[in-house]
């Protein structure tokens, strides 16, 4: 920290993204990733002429991609923000409907950044606990008069409310918007955009860094009523209006004409995550009921630290979080079915 | 405006980027793009490999691409962050440096996002009048004890203070960060980036965008002292960690390997910005002695703004801004030797 810096700012506790360490080579199951690479389309679109074409300016307006992302969501252009990542969309959404006193709210086991969000803004959440089992209830969330945020599935446990509970929480909140969290949505959720049309107050992020295989392209979206929008584009238009670089928006919309193999990508990862729970159990771990491409599982033999660690030295990476109540667990992304039998001989090793 | 939207940012006014229409086909001389693609080499770097890849998030850290640039600029990794355009890196200077009470100050005539990022911050700024010949003089800056920003070269104007001009700013405001906004430094100009070591307020914005062709790519730095830089850091880590793609990491190491391309195609500008010049001259402009890769002129003969609607009828677009003093000047981007000599004959035929 410099002696510059703003004093609101000196004591932001930034968010800390999975490990990726250069020691050796791993097995990567820390940041739910897909194993898979995009699509040969998206491989095909980011051609040497478009590379030549980065001499240009991306289209601040994203216009291509927002009308492909609205023809395949059922919508028009004008309900959908293109961003650099669904961080960025988090973000402005933070910034345009949690300031100023209207204050935020979200579950205490929850995506990291949400804390990170509130404290940059200096608000002080209102930070709702899950049940006993992971849940999230979504009558704890009626009448709150607050923004709420919602990880749909949730992260790291996976679960996930039915697109009818999510509707009550914001049929129940008319007068603060609800953002719901899709990031893990197509292995499995229900999403809330076919709500849409009906609340004005609703904001659904999505992201490519998942299904779509395109973590490393950057590109999150959200949809919601035309004013929303408006409001996310204000901000940024008031920050960094080519937010979204030429590749990425190309690739973008060209993933989007790969809709049977994003489909096939989604099954294969839900019977691996299905095959991968099963031979979790038979180890004796309980494993929660996940709708995303991801575990979150314990064993009573040893800690959640110590799996992490012994995982970490044959080579295999799982994210561990060492913070109560979920300390005795490792969230353990979905690869290949190949990497999840390297991970459970190395837990049988581990646990034998 | 959605009536969830924060009442501070409800009158913000966003930036407008220059226009992009899709009508028909222009030769664009209106957003200082390079009529160069970027260089083999980097090409060459964005193959099929790195588009499988993208299925991996970037490197938050960006390790490879801070070490060519510290190699490049005789810093340590330390002294650089990588952002998401340099409009990125402004946006968080302002955020750290100008915020809670210390203020910012900068030209009247300059970048327009500067009073952008100022409106959305909330801050007042010190607005400094250029002189009569539209150059900004570096006593008016002396002591300010409030955060600085200049463009320098400066735009629209292309005007530049040598170092020993800005090195006299940056010591007579110890207290205060001083932002040197280098995007256009590398046609003519003189950089601060040598200053760095001795000045611990000193931070240096540069980007890819101008010089390197590679605006559509999304990728400016900053360079600076370690603490400067670690403010930059944390802002970012508690707002889009991720901020650069993978691809755009890749491409901004490849091109600094390819140097002599990069100064052949600086080298070729300033021989067609010199040649443009005299040849606006010569049709009675009056020329401004541009160190970037524009040039901002006027004629006594039309308005500004008809010499802008008139290009644009014959397919030419260059940058107006209808304000005051400058409404009698267009900003010409200097593209190819051919684009400048249509842009010059459709001037003729206007003219005569």
């Amino acid at each position: 920290m410099s002696r510059f810096l703003s004093r609101s700012l000196a004591a932001l506790a930034p968010y800390t993204p999975g490990e990726q360490p250069q020691d050796r080579r791993y097995i990567k199951l820390n940041t739910n990733e897909s194993p898979y690479p995009p699509a040969p389309g998206v491989l095909d679109a980011l051609n040497r002429q478009e590379a030549a074409d980065l001499r240009l300016y991306s289209d601040p307006e994203a216009k291509a991609l927002k009308a492909a992302l609205a023809a395949q969501y059922g919508l028009e252009p004008q309900n959908v923000y293109v961003g650099n990542g669904s961080d960025e969309a988090l973000n402005f959404a933070f910034m345009a409907y949690a300031t100023d006193g209207r204050g935020v709210a979200f579950a205490d086991i929850t995506y990291g950044f949400y804390p990170v969000f509130a404290d940059l803004y200096r608000i002080s959440p209102r930070i709702i606990p899950l049940d006993g089992a992971f849940r999230l209830r979504g009558e704890d969330y009626y009448g709150l008069n607050q923004t709420i945020v919602i990880a749909n599935p949730n992260a790291p446990t996976g679960l996930a409310l039915s697109r009818a509970e999510m509707e009550e929480i914001i049929k129940r909140n008319p007068d603060s918007v609800v953002v719901v969290d899709e990031a893990y949505v197509d292995f499995g959720g229900e999403s809330c955009v076919p709500l849409i049309p009906k609340y004005d107050n609703l904001l659904v992020v999505q992201t490519y860094s998942k299904s779509r295989s395109m973590a490393g392209a950057r590109l999150g979206y959200a949809l919601g009523s035309e004013t929303l929008i408006q409001d996310l584009e204000t901000i940024k238009f008031s920050t960094n209006p080519y937010n979204v670089n030429r590749l990425t928006l190309r690739a973008g919309a060209a993933a989007l004409a790969e809709q049977a193999y994003f489909d096939d990508n989604c099954r294969k990862i839900m019977d691996t995550r299905a095959y991968t729970k099963a031979a979790l159990e038979d180890m004796g771990f309980t494993v929660l009921d996940s709708k995303a491409n991801f575990l979150f599982a314990k064993t009573p033999a040893l800690s959640g630290l110590e799996v992490y660690r012994r995982l970490k030295e044959k080579g295999i990476l799982v994210r561990h979080f060492e913070k109560d109540p979920i300390r005795d667990f490792n969230r353990i992304t979905i690869g290949t079915r190949e990497q999840m039998d390297a991970m459970l001989q190395a837990l049988n090793e581990i646990l034998n």
